[in-house]
């Protein structure tokens, strides 16, 4: 799979401003962020900003919609691999022992526009639309393993279910307290996890 | 284990202090509080609120710790039980089918005051205190039921990070997203985790 969210120079003008959303999310968090920042990231008139949206949470709001596209455009690229190894990458992917400045900076910045959720319904929406999304993509390589016989009988929305969860529990905790030493710990728990599922008798 | 998280009527300042944050939270969330909000849910004078806290903050991390302390009285009141009973009675309580709209309410406080970790350091000490405290007892109540032979030849150490990040996860999930339909799929998978756990080949 593909991590790379972003081209080198996008070339269309909602990319650059997705870019420049981004980076300042990045450089300042959520509660940092103002549009004045996300213009110092932008390359072009920061007038355009204003034109195309109407504030800061209108802008994160497609911000939002836009990343979750570049996510299942990712996500789709994984096609033809198997099951057992799409799970396997997820797992590695959502628990990185060694994830860089930039990704937890992104990371915790996701964490604080999701706790706009418990009281905003368009982030709520969002946040919905996104986890079912990620949840049937797993409930979808699990189902296919179940099919090959590379997974034992499982019920896949289940084992999605709480893979899902565990992957959301994990950013909300790397973000937001110090367990970079328990990464290598839950990484191998969830391989262990999936070996009990590529197991015999499925479990 | 007992839910209740006051007495009917708190006989100390402090507790009294702690029951109407509790309140003011529930009704307003994080973003809504203030010590005003805080006042009008405490019966006794007002000034006490200014007397003894410099601020919203300052209380809100004496809030966290009262808590924590309440909730490691909780959990303590299960020691003489089976640990397989601890363990499915912890994941009932964590994930409950039909919570009422108080402790929903208060969840979603709750996640929005964790997501202020990402940038607070403060926030981010008790958070990791917390997610400690929390991770070991679960650990040791796998590490008894290994002990004992109730649960197969797990490491507790790494299914206690499992399952305090998936329980993690949920709370997050429950509080930002629509999902309570999930709550019983999600419930009795972890109840088939267990299952797992407590088979013979401890898988």
């Amino acid at each position: 799979m593909t991590t790379e969210l972003f081209d080198e120079a996008p070339d269309d003008t909602r990319a650059a401003i997705m870019q420049a959303t981004y980076r300042a999310l990045c450089e300042h968090g959520y509660a940092g962020l103002t549009i004045q920042r996300i213009g110092d990231e932008f390359p072009k008139s920061k007038s355009l900003l204003y034109h195309h949206y109407d504030g800061k949470d209108d802008l994160l709001l497609d911000f939002l919609s836009f990343m979750l596209d570049r996510f299942r455009e990712t996500v789709l690229r994984w096609e033809s691999e198997a099951p057992e190894t799409r799970l396997r990458e997820l797992i590695d992917y959502v628990v990185p022992v060694d994830a860089d400045d930039e990704r937890h900076e992104f990371r915790k910045a996701m964490v604080e526009l999701r706790a706009g959720a418990a009281t905003d319904e368009a982030y709520r929406e969002h946040f919905t639309e996104s986890d079912r999304f990620f949840q049937d993509e797993v409930a979808s390589v699990i189902a296919e393993g179940v099919d090959r016989g590379d997974v034992g009988d499982v019920d896949p929305a289940a084992v999605a279910a709480h893979l899902q969860t565990t992957f959301e529990g994990w950013m909300v905790r790397s973000a937001t307290a110090d367990f970079d030493a328990e990464a290598r710990v839950l990484r191998s728990e969830l391989h262990r996890y999936v070996d009990a599922l590529v197991a015999e008798d499925g479990r």
